[in-house]
């Protein structure tokens, strides 16, 4: 980073500065960066975001999924509404950045249209998503999914503490009674800002990633099955390990997602949880039970690795005498591509404010992917240090997301020229 | 197993098999086979052997280490004691034969010797040692290092529940005021009879196996350090992960291990503890500790793979870019040979009574190890169903413990007719 500051960008980088340091501020003083959807603190940054869209001149609301939306009317009606925007909800002790930058950056549009008196067509819309990152009731994506009717009615009686979720929409301000049968039909087209969350805009040098797509993720259980024999009297030859087993698992799966990220379209596997029985210190593990966290961008490719792994469990139980039953699909989402006539309309508007830009795909899930299945939408990236996110270093340069802010602000002028309408 | 039963053996296999079940029987209904130390149940299965060994004609008492002692006066005076025994609590879920087998084999030697009307010129003691298993108090052979003055003071005031070790000890009839200065000179040496807790003797159709050493046993602690990154978005080759790094390394021990088991001398390593953080499914894994059992029979085994794993950590913390502390040795105990005399007479005492034997090393701890520091000691092993062992299926034959104690009694008379005293 420590580029240069960037001068005559169309926004204000220090309003957007001291809006991020606000917010960021407010969170839990033991851990750095936290203010989690539905805790007071959560509330106490709203009441900020909102009293500053106000002095933007918008009208805010909260709709019912609960999302916090500043207005800002167009001068043509029936053209539709055009929403920016992210959310301000973190992880625990992480989300010095993400997403407020997003969500700052899409006031900060608003307000350097106020501040050159331009008015769009198409009305405005800023939006901070409820519960973006995975909430206390165990589901993310909240008001993404709640604006567009796509929240499972199970969902709302999911229970955290005392209260379901459908009680803590209602405590931030939502209508469940209304909220499954939600759509916005009037949606012209979406855009987030997003901080990268990895490392590749750093390590090239380049101030805008413009996401292609959303990888799908899929989630696969693979349950390895030994037996728990003494570990001090029990030859090498007659054990069957279930930790031995898996750690070919986890190797292969490693060397196969590597050479599967080389071909073209983003890909990963990560084996994040994995946990052994019975995990003592003189017993031959008898059980291991791991998690796969699949991302990719072209569905072909994940296609072609749940094949893989069918194969893989069956020449790894036979090779180390273990049982691993059928892998289970614990979740299995498909990847969102981003609507073509906004990448474009995002790489005409980094040209216009002097943005170097490449297309990348998002291994992360975002509100945008719930966003997509019913109106265009479109995200971009700016870069973070080392790539670091959901933890407490996660930083980036407030320079880049002004730039980042430049851009949407071109784009969302773009689009009011040149969208037509997405109504029904 | 399903031999023919063996016929003119100097002992009563029926009276095992009865006094065997009746102690079986005394278990926690839900979990089958449990008799732990210092419970209600360890102290009725104790009545019930107190009872036994009185009908056998034994002088019984309780020694200020906890242990229940039978005593048979011999001839001769200034012999010392012939010790036999094992003990009759039992882990958690486990422990149908481990160690009441041994217990029951030599309380029967003494039987055998009074249904034969056969005085010894030594004293002869049957023994019933304390908490052999790992105890409510996190320790294990409380009896038999207490015996032998090897308790480590600061183990008495170890606590469970309400109560201390030393209460504890005391409860079951121990004094711990005199615990501390326990040694037993008169010891002129010591038997033990258990089942093999492995599959060898099964597998291979012995009767008997006569343990030339009881292995030592060292743990290791490693701590694999590599960075939490985002597992949708860190690409393949950017990462460090823990968990990868730590699997590579389970399957090199595992690896070494099986070559190691190939030269003479048992030698066995296991990783058997192994937890990885931040088990959350969508970040790469930042930290693995695992917890590696490793058992020699010759101490120069152990210490080749220790510099092995010192080498190991090495190579793979450079292949995979995460950091790897030294290992931690947490423990290191050496392996403790059988006494050569008694590995002799009892070769003898197989073949006497006809039974077919192997020398063989115990990969697992025992009483014994704790005796032979202070007295020549040696241990049998009985053959036991698939090596199953400290799990609800644990199954021995009774015509196989029977011929473990009609070696027993040969050997006792044997060591009778032939041991030099072992007073200092």
């Amino acid at each position: 980073m420590n580029q240069p500051k960037r001068h005559n960008l169309p926004v204000n980088a220090d309003r957007i500065a001291e809006d991020i340091e606000a917010l960021a501020g407010i969170t839990e003083p033991d851990h750095p960066w936290t203010r989690r959807a539905f805790s007071p603190l959560f509330l106490k940054g709203r009441t900020y975001i909102e009293a500053r869209m106000k002095a933007a001149g918008l009208t805010t609301r909260i709709d019912a999924a609960g999302n916090l939306i500043g207005r800002r009317a167009g001068a043509k009606s029936g053209l539709g509404t055009i929403l920016v925007g992210s959310h301000s909800d973190t992880v625990p002790d992480g989300g010095r950045f993400d997403g407020i930058a997003g969500t700052i950056a899409a006031l900060e549009v608003a307000r350097s249209l106020k501040d050159r008196d331009i008015e769009l067509d198409h009305d405005l819309e800023i939006v901070d998503f409820l519960a973006e990152e995975v909430s206390i009731f165990g589901v993310s994506c909240i008001g993404s999914r709640g604006m567009t009717g796509q929240i499972p009615e199970a969902w709302l009686s999911r229970v955290s503490g005392d209260r379901t979720l459908s009680q803590g929409i209602a405590e931030v301000g939502g209508d469940p009674s209304v909220l499954l049968a939600q759509k916005r039909p009037d949606l012209a087209g979406f855009l987030e800002l997003h901080i990268e969350q990895g490392p590749v805009l750093e390590a090239e040098n380049k101030d805008i990633g413009i996401v292609t797509a959303i990888a799908g993720i899929t989630r696969i259980e693979i349950t390895v099955e030994g037996r728990a024999d003494h570990a001090g009297t029990t030859p090498m030859d007659r054990r069957a390990d279930a930790l031995v087993a898996a750690s070919q698992l986890v190797l292969d799966i490693r060397s196969r997602a590597a050479e599967q990220a080389k071909t073209p379209g983003h890909f990963a596997a990560t084996v994040g949880e994995f946990r052994i029985e019975p995990n003592a210190a003189n017993v031959v593990p008898s059980k291991v039970v791991l998690l796969i966290d699949g991302r990719a961008e072209i569905r072909s490719d994940m296609e072609e690795f749940l094949a893989w792994i069918d194969a893989a469990v069956q020449r790894i139980a036979e090779a180390y005498g273990v049982t691993i039953k059928s892998p289970v699909r614990v979740s299995d989402n498909f990847p969102t591509p981003g609507a073509p006539v906004l990448l474009e309309t995002l790489e005409r508007a980094c040209d216009t404010v002097g943005a170097k830009h490449r297309r990348m795909a998002s291994g992360a899930g975002h509100d945008t992917a719930w966003i997509a299945k019913v109106a265009p939408a479109a995200m971009i990236f700016v870069p973070c240090k080392e790539g670091r996110s959901h933890c407490a270093e996660e930083w980036a340069e407030n320079d880049d997301i002004a730039m980042g802010a430049a851009v949407l602000f071109e784009a969302v002028r773009d689009m009011d020229r040149n969208l037509k309408q997405n109504r029904e």
